[in-house]
């Protein structure tokens, strides 16, 4: 057999590595996007482009970062960029024209057809983290009256357009959504039962206006490949797909976990931000603590006499403080991921502060019963009994801290991500400090 | 036309809330299973669960929580069980067997028949987190010398059986992977054309041992709806589908969070986590790290006389040694993200070390400045002179201690995300000690 190529590649390609990635370059477009994304040259990219077939073409084209479709239709002459266009997925379409200023647009535009510029205009229309915004509006329906068979030749005339033909919408004559149809259902139903017999019903779907989160939520629950957005008006606008979806988790969960660490959203591709972007996204927060943690040094000013006239408490000071922020921000940490998954909502908070309390008693404990040894090695009894009861209590106050701030954040409407670990840490360093200083001079005075 | 319900259902469905969700509990078998797991009650549940048709029984039973299913499949008879087991999907059946005590398991395989319990022993054999574990062995897969028509016809065939017939595979005599053909490829293809002809090569693929990360990864990179796994021979032997991928994705993030907390992972479901449960993944750490700071309370004691002499000092103490912490932690997450996502590999880091001196030099003199009318303020001079040059050194090195950990985790093997918040807060603290004490005792004794 004559067949050596396709039999011999997958074993040759295993384990999939970058390496293989390349090799594979010539045959899938993420490859090739990204091979070309890699060499960085516009005039390479704009031949390597020219030299494949237009849907081909399309595809890899849709897979470079927005500033680089941009600067590269910016070099293109009206016939090709015109092609491009018509060529392009119609939601890659809307992302493109977004990203581009008002003069490139204006030249983007002409380009189209008038049912595709239509089309363009309307997606750009809905806002950046909606379902409107993430959509498509190629996606492939049938009218309820068709029988299976019917369908199934309707299909194939649709193959060529839609995002996916594998999941199929009934529409009325208002284009409703009555119902969906896999297209698995279609092959196994008999050839001439009528869909409105066939479909399933009711179905899972988003509005234009709900978040891109949800969106993902809801494909992820109820694993769907694709979701249908409905208008006001219950009538079909678009699909969201389940890759666009898992591109809006990776994307929400990074975010999360810069907010987490206290850096304002939004950095993109961490490889190629710039040094002043950086800057910006990490100074706010940072000068911001700085002034935040002045309520730790009032605290150590207030207890000036206590500290001068026992030097050795300073030694338990970093220590005492920092568990109550530690302990604060894995509360913190656990809430904003539940929260953000969904796994806990707002009125959970009660019942989970009543168990987080038992946590928190129990955490408190065990860190008093460490640093109590270490403070009868280098203080005496007197330091013993004050940095264990300190620790207790730090841990206790930080924890219920940390606990409650991403609910009262939700409560508040704002993103229960900002209760970040740095935030959490100078309020527990406030509270530790004058819980530790007022505890001793407590004792000491005694 | 007497076709109200479906007519209106979308309609009274929007917006998707949980109130929508449960009313639609009666049709989507997720939602009749988070209900019934909402109700709690083991002989309710066997009660609904008898009411369904077998398949929409296993369905509903698949999306149980694994300890559920488990008190489940224990009261069961004998009949009954198989019935329910047959008709679970491979690789839920296999997570099940995986979930049980050995003596349940000895009751639940011999309920299958021969053809899966080879089938599910061969599932359950492969390590927790590997593509082999994710895998379902419910592929389609055509012979290579079948025409497009008759290719149809037998996915026909399998449409009952296989998890996806949107995506084809075609195997050899030897079940060796040569392609991939999607059903919308095949039904816009020539009837009579072969499918050899047809298919698509090279084939993304991933290995039974490729870390469930790195096959999430793969199918979110490619957008594939599902992806092929192969064995060390290259013989196909499952495939992991893009539901299943999503939720690796969301429980990585889920575990990067805690980990970024300095929470041991596998926490679970959070709102069902036990106190002991959560003592015990969180205490490890916090205990750990209070004997890490007694570096800080070290570094202390030795500048004693220092500190005796100005205990003005002291009030800038916490506000010096967070800012180190804190511009660790977002280097530390901007690293940890980005290694997570493969935006950054290994070899990266010399570059970005490079941007980041630039980045948290410029950090470091903003909020030197910010710090300085502090000190001029509270203490005159050369309080400003100390604690202004402190805080640029103090945000240097603990921006690049928390660019570098995670880096050097990642060199060692381990996992890059153990470099969290806490434990960068717990270094950048005692290096700040002696950087800000240090300064101190050289400004003021000359």
């Amino acid at each position: 057999m004559q067949t050596p190529l396709y039999r011999r590649a997958p074993v040759s390609l295993a384990p999939v590595n970058d390496e293989a990635r390349i090799r594979a370059a010539s045959l899938l477009a993420v490859d090739m996007a990204r091979y070309l994304e890699g060499v960085g040259d516009l005039a390479y990219m704009n031949q390597a482009l020219e030299s494949l077939e237009p849907p081909k073409r399309a595809q890899v084209f849709g897979y470079l970062p927005l500033a680089r479709q941009a600067a590269l239709v910016k070099a293109l002459p009206p016939p090709a960029l015109g092609e491009l266009l018509q060529a392009l997925a119609a939601d890659e379409r809307a992302d493109l024209l977004n990203h581009v200023d008002e003069a490139l647009r204006q030249r983007l535009l002409p380009a189209l057809a008038q049912a595709e510029r239509d089309d363009v205009l309307r997606l750009c229309s809905y806002q950046e983290g909606t379902a409107g915004a993430l959509m498509t509006s190629e996606y492939s329906w049938l009218p309820a009256q068709l029988s299976a068979a019917e369908a199934i030749g309707v299909l194939r005339g649709q193959a060529g357009e839609a995002e996916t033909i594998y999941q199929n919408y009934i529409l009325d004559g208002e284009r409703r959504l009555l119902g969906t149809l896999s297209l698995r259902q279609l092959i196994l139903a008999p050839e001439a039962e009528a869909l409105e017999n066939l479909m399933v019903t009711p179905v899972v779907h988003a509005r234009v206006d709900t978040p891109a989160e949800e969106v993902a939520r809801l494909i992820s629950d109820y694993d769907l490949l694709a979701l249908p957005i409905v208008d006001a008006q219950a009538r079909l606008v678009g699909i969201v797909t389940c890759d666009d979806a898992m591109d809006v988790v990776v994307e929400h969960a990074t975010e999360d976990f810069h907010k987490g660490a206290s850096i304002a959203q939004h950095i993109g591709n961490l490889k190629t931000a710039s040094v002043s972007l950086l800057y910006r996204k990490r100074v706010f927060w940072l000068v911001l603590l700085v002034f935040g943690n002045l309520f730790s040094g009032a605290g150590i000013a207030a207890f000036e006499d206590v500290i001068a006239s026992n030097i050795a408490l300073v030694f338990f000071l970093p220590l005492l403080v920092d568990s109550g922020g530690n302990a604060g921000a894995q509360s913190a940490t656990l809430m904003v991921r539940a929260l953000a998954t969904g796994e806990v909502v707002l009125r959970d908070w009660l019942g989970l502060l009543r168990r987080e309390c038992a946590v928190a008693l129990a955490l408190g404990c065990t860190m008093a019963l460490a640093v109590s040894t270490l403070g009868l090695v280098r203080g005496g009894t007197d330091i013993a009994v004050i940095v264990a009861s300190s620790m207790l209590v730090i841990v206790l106050v930080g924890s219920l801290i940390g606990m409650s701030l991403p609910f009262a954040f939700s409560r508040l409407k704002l993103d229960p991500a900002t209760a970040s670990g740095p935030l959490i840490t100078s309020i527990a360093d406030a509270a530790g400090v004058l819980v530790y200083f007022g505890i001793a001079s407590q004792v000491l005075e005694l």
